[in-house]
């Protein structure tokens, strides 16, 4: 195997951003790969995706995670094309799922590596999120950390995003008597209501979001499904009915959050006593045994439409910060994905 | 079966109180007892049960038991002497509890009344505390509630009350690696570490707890027991652990909150979600069906006086109020008792 010298273009993080991310964070590096060495394969992406996972990343604290190492590009999902393989179940033209974002090129192990299943129906870049870690998260998050039942009335909060649009959907087919979603534009909550079949769509924007979700629960909430922290949680706390569960997935209110500006938390926590709730904080990775099971239930409802899914794609390398930036800040409809 | 008529001293709640309960939120009458009826005894209070439980019911807000009655005494625990029995099972002398707080007599149906064990080494007045309700809670909330297992860290905050005395010392007796208490003076912190066996205990008057706390658990937390809420759980989140877990029963540091005076709640509970952290409120009514495995275990400990456990005793029920008033404000160390 042999092939010519292949240039990556890299976004490379080069300062821990403080509070939002800003260009001067990061540097867009060009650089010559090395051939791909024995068991590995030189991927050219087509699509990677940026999460909200990954600001936290950006820090240099203990996590679940390690932080990103500065002057390197970060890891991340991405789906790309096999352009040279010096690995046995790997050729030329493969599409594969990698941990290769923020780049358009890389070198990876096999073993880091999986086909993109061919399914009618199911583009590959569904699998960065729908079919992929986002969509895991909110599987796992909705059955095996809320504990969902047929009949719960469910609220979740970044209902547009990648892990928010699923979560209410499953609920809907899994017989949920009502399903909130919470979102920051009326042409999200429009989408959330009018193809997704959330039953009740709140901008956050429009007004205090715990008047809006009492208006919205007369008959309360019995799983939150909480993207947010902050007035969200307070606001679900607020309306749970005893025996409630709260999957705490994502706090974007927060992960702006310097030593000197906090947001601060509910004021009426109490009730967690009083309504005998439950919170529980769950991560991902921590249940990636059950992908074999989420794939199996949610593969077919995705080729067949009945989960629905978006997409905002942001074209180019070069893009990719800015569209980091757009995610923290919500710009996105699904999940955020930029294509190289 | 017939008595001379009996006169009770009562503690009427005549007004809701708003913030800290003042006197006037309160009545002392004296009132003619009828005789009891079929199947009722008559009981003589020695000693009643104040308990931060009852704040809340003396606000007329939904919640897990209903608001106490204006203009009538307070439902409480009570250990008692039966001076007239019309009711088979009970006869003069015996000694029961009963649901008759906040009263020097009263009359209840036999249904309502348990005798009080006779086991030598435990007075009848631990059926209030360490061996009634407050026990029960210590030994769900830490069991069943925070899965603590043997090597467990924990932190447990009010922890020179009734509940969270016992708390310590279980977790001490099943295999804690470390238990740390947080109390309000020097006498329970000393008490608490000389008598009961803590590892540390913190006066929260000294100083931030959360600065206090971090000193105290180097190795972090695994399991928090919270009666305060407030700063006590930010901070345990703070030093809490991976997959830490937290029994959320009382929040002593909110009962007083008015609509316009709210104490501020955590505001790292992001924490929540990359610590994969586990609240979980609850109340001890929903587990009263663990009593005879909870006395079964923990009547022999209190006997041989490897529990150890101490009484506030607060004498004349024309004090019932303030010692109420004392208990929000901690003044007690161990069960806050009124004797009549």
């Amino acid at each position: 195997m042999s092939t010519a010298t292949v240039t990556a273009r890299e976004v490379h993080l080069v300062r821990r951003p403080q509070g939002m991310p800003v260009a001067d964070d990061f540097a867009i590096v060009d650089r010559a790969l090395p051939e791909p060495g024995d068991g590995e394969v030189l991927v050219a992406n087509r699509s990677f995706s940026v999460d909200p996972y990954m600001r936290g990343r950006m820090n240099d604290v203990k996590s679940y995670v390690p932080p990103y190492a500065l002057d390197a590009p970060m890891d991340g999902r991405a789906v790309g094309e096999v352009v040279a393989s010096n690995a046995e179940g790997f050729a030329e033209g493969d599409l594969v799922l990698a941990n290769l974002a923020w780049r358009t090129h890389g070198v990876a192990h096999a073993r880091t590596l999986q086909k993109v299943p061919d399914v009618e129906g199911v583009e590959p870049s569904a699998y960065l999120g729908v079919l992929g870690a986002p969509g895991l998260t909110a599987w796992v998050g909705l059955l095996d950390i809320a504990s969902f039942v047929e009949g719960d009335a469910v609220f979740v909060s970044g209902a547009a995003g990648a892990v928010g649009s699923l979560v209410g959907q499953l609920a809907k087919l899994k017989g949920a008597s009502r399903v909130i979603g919470s979102a920051g534009t009326a042409a999200k909550t429009a989408w959330l209501t009018d193809e997704l079949g959330f039953d009740v769509a709140l901008n956050y924007k429009d007004g205090p979001i715990r008047e809006q979700l009492r208006d919205a629960a007369p008959d309360g909430i019995d799983v939150y499904f909480d993207n947010v922290g902050g007035d969200h949680l307070e606001a679900a706390i607020e309306v749970a009915n005893d025996y409630a569960r709260v999957a705490n997935c994502g706090a974007i209110a927060h992960y702006n959050d310097t030593d000197d500006d906090r947001t601060p938390g509910p004021d009426n926590l109490f009730q967690i006593v009083k309504k005998r709730l439950r919170l529980q904080g769950f991560i991902v990775t921590d249940s990636l045994s059950r992908f074999p099971a989420f794939l199996e239930e949610v593969t077919p409802w995705v080729a067949e439409g009945r989960v629905k899914h978006s997409e905002t794609v942001v074209e180019g390398i070069d893009q990719a910060v800015e569209a980091f930036r757009g995610l923290l800040r919500g710009e996105n409809t699904g999940k955020m994905v930029v294509t190289v």
